[in-house]
């Protein structure tokens, strides 16, 4: 008979569906990935995504940074216009994003850009400019080059957007900036299909990440597209619960996007019945939505400006879920871990001073994560509840504080230091009081990030 | 007949009283700065202070850090016994300080050792052991030497502490860790005398910086000793006001230290009319205060981990005083704006992007600047008020946008570059919507400081 391993010392399972890193794009839409001269480089930087039957419910998550950005604020404005109630749920026959220029304090002019490209967009669709949303990212206060933007998005309506698995991959790799591999997930799962027995629906997800990663009810640029059925309403709901566990626990640098924005699209193509009158429907889409925001997450944390590792920070044994994060997203969010990360030092104090210093999120995201509006606000922002006589720290599988033991427990360095040398440096934390989880994705904090920013405009 | 030039070009002047940056010690107090062995190096690590006359008033701001060190806990329960209302006000009769350790996170066996630290001193100088107030800093999760601390305070004791100026110097040597130079203030400004007339008062602080720095709610290690007259409360509420204008406008790192502390003692021995009685001694006193931490702050953020010069940042034109600390702190705590300043690049788009981010402080911060209680518990951590359209960014006196005439300038970044070649980097902004305005201090993201932060315990 052997003694059981402490749990502490393996990763926690996650519950939700299995995601493949591939676009699979889903009934319904259809896309392109293309170049129209906006970057240097020549690489692609324009995306056009299409609902090939007409407009369908849209949700999205926009950045609260009081700079929010040209596309930012007219995509606001439309989903008001086609939703009718909230700035962040109605219906969209289209998607158009441009990489190189983020349009972001660019001014009235600016506004005029985006304005134009969405009329440019609308016109090579048939849509109205109201169904039309938008994304961007680049530089902040620099122009796009509007001429060469509404000439690309003619030619790629010309040459037709395709419903292929390659379109939405092109897409991705079309989103990319500073990027070193395009981001992209799949989940296929059951559903009730709407006239009884069982389909299957599809979420796919295509993303950028890289650096000025911190959301706060926010996410990056992120575009996420399914056949189930569902409202905007829901959809929106679905959307940023999933965020909430998210997108909300990831941090690259500290710096909010002006531009951070995330789409759901729903075709209801796959026939399944419709979220609003199904919960297993509803239960079936959440999670999938949550799996792909999920893997999105990390790969956008493994690569982050400079990094060399994903930094995953997993925590038990809280008082409760928003605990269990907040702690989570400390020990991800400081220098100091970070650096240590990077040099493979399994410098627990660190840790322990970060997790000390855990505050909750803000209201908004506690709503969505499911508080209740009264909790939300009496308890946004305030200490994460923790107790240095109970907590227990593992790092890449080796104990090294625990509290209930008087606390340093003498971790072997040199050993750690080798098992921290991996693709993904797991923290895991238990705070013993009682049976709240969460977890946060980050990554080291190398030089090689500070060189790429010192050095990045000018 | 010339333009008047552009205000946010230059500095805004500082009402406070001039600073002299080196140890003056005020009368009532003497001080020895010593080595007790805990520092591998052999350098000074151990530092007394001492009332000559007897328990003074005294008042302190703690770190909220949940993983709060020994010393701090110990601390507090010594000003609550010794003030009978708060833990942050009562009488002290000492302070002691060891470098090298922090002991935080270590456990029952800390706590013991500190208690033990403090009955020495208490023995060797004719004080009761919760007279006493300590500090420590250092590598988290190590035990302090006792037996040559204990040793050392014994030998110090013996020596006699000296009433000069040579001996607050050689205290402060003795509270750094890696800070590259002691960091010492001394403000003397006139006062009413107690039996009328006027005399002379001198506010004299030494601290250590370096990493670890974020305060929130709370500060660095750092004393503060005054030859003024004021009760513990009164200077509590001074010490509190001051910091919340200086210490939690400081940001090196974006980490809060388990073991930040700041202690103000009083001794009363310039004569000066009692801060409670004389409305005039006390804007004196809390004036004098404020220049000390002020100018302290300023020594720790140019001297922060990796730091190649001070980053300033100044905000104008706010709807009130509130929303521009809050600006200038997200501002000089953004990885993006710290690492452009280290490359000398004029990059105000992320200066813009921080600022649209800014949150308020936290209900205690905003309490200590002079909020009323509801406004202060309504207002915490909620969005600063920020306008891109009103907004202006100046930069090391060059103008970089202006949301009056469509936003970006066309700044010469050239000259821009050469203007940051330079010890202090300002950052100015302006609202454009008011009368408030604030500051606050940082320094550069550079790749010393990843470098010594990945190398630093193991």
């Amino acid at each position: 008979m052997t003694a059981e391993p402490d749990p502490l010392l393996s990763p926690l399972r996650s519950t939700l569906p299995a995601v493949a890193r591939v676009a699979r794009i889903p009934a319904g839409f259809a896309a392109a990935g293309a170049t129209a001269g906006i970057k240097a480089s020549g690489k692609p930087d324009l995306v056009v995504v299409v609902a090939q039957d007409g407009p369908v419910p849209a949700a999205a998550v926009f950045t609260p940074n009081r700079f929010a950005a040209a596309p930012v604020r007219l995509s606001r404005a439309n989903l008001q216009a086609t939703g009718g109630t909230t700035a962040t749920a109605g219906y969209a026959r289209a998607i158009v994003s441009t990489s190189g220029s983020a349009n972001a304090a660019t001014g009235p002019d600016g506004d005029a850009d985006q304005t134009a490209i969405g009329r440019a967009v609308a016109a090579a669709l048939g849509a109205t400019p109201e169904q039309v949303l938008h994304l961007s990212t680049g530089v902040i206060g620099v122009r796009l080059p509007l001429a060469k933007v509404t000439t690309a998005v003619a030619r790629v309506a010309a040459a037709g957007l395709a419903a292929a698995d390659q379109a939405l991959t092109d897409a991705a790799v079309a989103l990319c900036t500073t990027d070193s591999v395009a981001k992209m997930a799949t989940v296929t799962v059951n559903a009730p299909a709407a006239g009884g027995g069982t389909t299957s629906i599809t979420v796919t997800g295509i993303c950028k990440g890289v650096g000025m990663i911190h959301p706060r009810m926010a996410t990056m640029l992120s575009i996420l597209l399914t056949d189930a059925t569902a409202e905007p309403a829901t959809l929106r709901e679905i959307l940023r619960g999933a965020a909430s566990r998210t997108w909300d626990q990831l941090s690259v640098d500290g710096d909010t996007s002006t531009n951070d924005t995330v789409y759901l699209l729903a075709s209801g193509r796959a026939g399944a019945a419709p979220a609003e009158s199904s919960p297993a429907a509803r239960v079936a889409l959440a999670q999938a939505v949550e799996a792909v925001a999920r893997d999105l997450a990390r790969q956008q944390a493994r690569d982050g400006e400079g990094a060399t590792s994903l930094l995953t920070c997993q925590v038990t044994g809280a008082a409760d879920d928003a605990d269990a994060r907040a702690v989570a997203r400390a020990v991800i969010s400081s220098s100091l871990v970070k650096a240590a990360v990077h040099g493979r030092d399994a410098n627990w104090g660190r840790i322990a001073g970060a997790a000390g210093n855990a505050l909750l999120a803000e209201r908004a995201v506690l709503e969505a994560a499911g508080l209740g509006a009264a909790e939300a606000s009496e308890r946004a922002n305030t200490p994460a509840r923790v107790d240095p006589a109970t907590m227990r720290i593992a790092i890449a599988g080796h104990l090294a504080y625990d509290g209930r033991t008087g606390g340093p427990t003498g971790i072997d360095k040199t050993a750690a230091r080798t098992a921290m040398d991996t693709e993904e440096v797991l923290v895991r934390v238990d705070l013993g009081l009682g049976d709240g989880s969460g977890e946060a994705f980050g990554c080291p904090l190398t030089e090689a990030y500070v060189k790429e920013n010192s050095e990045y405009t000018s």
